[in-house]
């Protein structure tokens, strides 16, 4: 079973939003088996919606549209789509009375505009909408479906999880796929894919496909099968990302789209362990991505953002002469702030990151993009010393990962 | 003069990554005054990439395609776009020689794979990627372009400006394109849109297009005029930017995709003024926000992430019974721990915030959701009290843009 995706919006064609949607309905789709073939964004212009709906009912039956159903004035996918299904627009007493509530619990009186948004297309299929004031529509005809949201991702989603992946699942044949992904760090594609030569040529004999994703720090590996019973794929696929495991066991970090920070934060918390940061360059990243995973608090304490060389010594403890000495960017002063962490905060372990994130504050022996780096416990701190670009939104972002690294490889003992 | 956007992977098709390439490539093709009409995503494989190509061949004249073009056996870009233009490959020894030294300068060995990165189409122009191993490919036939580049989002960044930018704007004849940006926080669209009816009314009168583009808290408020001489359309979209802000003054924060903590970092700097902050349940992400910014150093001090009862208690010198007595999120706490970041980092100003970020941890009269913020200087600390969503991340992102705004206010003294 194959569907399309065909996301509206000017916003997205002149590049001032990130069309987030269309990854998040291949997934869904994807678990109910079906597998999306085409993305196509166009303009809120009738004629060109309109245009992209007739040439994808020509290639799949299944078309997802989000966007365009706001309730300002740019807004003109119902209005399209009513028309392209020689539909009419009627009022929805329900869906009134659920915009009206809408407004009322947020204290608020509805709109002129918010009451239009109850008109809606006779015969289409109308999927309620709780989470705001666009409902989600159903169309039929000769056997091709299409689906119209609105753009904003959490109604959209909504709209999904509460009517269409069941109605999808109900109107459809939907065949099988199985995806896993070994989530790889520290190395780049290449490098990776000349250790795994042999064992990547064999995936041919079983019908597996491999994918390599790779972004900042980490390459995603992300093996795939099709076909009609699942639990055949299933055993293909993980007998395979096994293979793969063993071939690059230091790599390996996670599976499935896990962070380093969940993972990090499972060991500690299996183990026991607690953790808190000082962090100079990274600003408070390294504690953000901790404190993004959900049960953070049994394991982690708490961080210093020790960003001036005062506050270094003052908070810190680091010795005042030891920053004009050796430089705020230095071994012995990231180890001196890793041990103020112990002092404050009595945790297991402790990262302390201090270096030059650019794009200002580089000199000619301690370039943009140099971090020293220590992890550890009170018994044994490892100190490194990076050197990465010169992009300082990357530098942030590769400190923290490596740290996070780091740690993982300490606690699982590697 | 119009475009389109051919993205080429299978991990975006299934969801796995997103696509952000296409939103960067339309604002830069704006400015030189190329629209682009529509973005199509397509799989990895050689039949669809030439179906894609042709179709938008066929509505226009310039099209830009990013993927496909890594090392691995799963990248098919290139040998496709070959034989659809009906060259062959062959040897680019300088781009081979790039390659090489790419590899030298990262102290590893070049390996097979990257070599026959040098294999190029004989009749495409080339546009060295200094970035990484996949150079850019300009395809022509009979006035028709076709640019392709790798899907890393760097080395795509990277061919564009040093190379094809500035061959579409020599290849094509471009008209001009106008675009300003309004950003607000605080208020809904439709509340917003109610409050501007008359207004937008008028717009239509001039030509010029408004666009509506919400995110959490946000609401971007996009004027565009399309035409030949591109001071009457910024004339005129300039004026309609500066009645709108006339009428939603309070909600007005920015322009342009300019983010609250660049804004607050402008108006610290400006100002001579210094800010750090005390943060419970948002661990640290203010504090990345305030640092993303290049040069914060020069008003940005430090931060504690105070997650535990014991490190509110023992850094930030909370009294240990207030918390038992009152909560960790209460007015009573949030203000000790603004106080506590004045009395360690001596700043002008002060952020604390404390809540219930979920989705543990709630009560019944302190929901997930609570938060209590406390914002201001020594001598007038403003404290709230907030109740966002249910969503953790949602959560700490709106918690920090709150108190950004809250801050932005007091230095613009609103």
């Amino acid at each position: 079973m194959i569907a399309e995706i065909i996301t509206i919006g000017d916003e997205i064609l002149i590049g001032q939003t990130i069309d987030t949607n269309s990854a998040w309905l291949s997934q869904e789709l994807n678990k109910l088996g079906v597998r999306v073939s085409r993305v196509t964004t166009v303009a809120d212009e009738g004629e060109e919606i309109k245009k992209a709906l007739t040439e994808a009912h020509s290639r799949v039956d299944l078309v997802i549209m989000t966007g365009g159903l706001g309730p300002t004035n740019d807004d003109i996918t119902k209005i399209t789509l009513t028309e392209y299904f020689q539909d009419e627009l009627v009022l929805h007493d329900e869906v009134l009375e659920g915009i009206n509530s809408y407004f009322t619990s947020k204290g608020k009186a509805m709109l002129p505009m918010n009451r239009d948004q109850a008109l809606l297309p006779s015969e289409a299929k109308i999927v309620r909408n709780f989470k705001g004031t666009a409902s989600g529509m159903w169309f039929e005809k000769q056997g091709k479906v299409a689906i119209s949201m609105p753009g904003v991702p959490y109604e959209m989603k909504h709209l999904m999880v509460t009517g269409f992946l069941d109605m999808i699942a109900e109107y459809f044949e939907t065949s099988s796929v199985f995806h896993f992904t070994v989530m790889t760090f520290g190395e780049g594609e290449s490098f990776i894919a000349d250790r795994i030569q042999d064992w990547e040529r064999s995936l041919a004999q079983e019908d597996v496909k491999l994918a390599y994703l790779p972004s900042l720090g980490t390459v995603k590996m992300r093996l795939s099968a099709f076909g009609e019973d699942k639990s055949v794929l299933e055993e293909k696929v993980m007998r395979k990302a096994a293979e793969l495991e063993r071939l690059i066991p230091e790599l390996v970090y996670g599976y499935n789209e896990e962070t380093l920070s969940e993972v990090v934060g499972r060991l500690l918390f299996k183990n026991n362990r607690t953790i808190a940061t000082a962090e100079s360059c990274t600003g408070g990243y390294i504690a953000h991505l901790l404190t993004t995973v959900p049960g953070s608090s049994r394991y982690y304490e708490g961080s210093f953002c020790t960003y001036s060389y005062k506050s270094k010594s003052e908070i810190l403890d680091v010795d005042a002469q030891m920053i004009i000495d050796q430089g705020a960017v230095s071994q012995d002063v990231v180890e001196s702030m890793a041990n103020g962490v112990f002092i404050h905060f009595d945790t297991d372990y402790s990262i302390a990151v201090s270096g030059i994130a650019g794009p200002e504050g580089g000199t000619e022996d301690k370039p943009v993009g140099t971090v020293w780096m220590s992890v550890g416990t009170k018994d044994k701190l490892v100190t490194k010393c990076y050197h990465f670009g010169r992009n300082r939104k990357n530098n942030i972002r590769m400190t923290a990962y490596t740290a996070l690294n780091e740690l993982r490889k300490q606690l699982l003992e590697l």
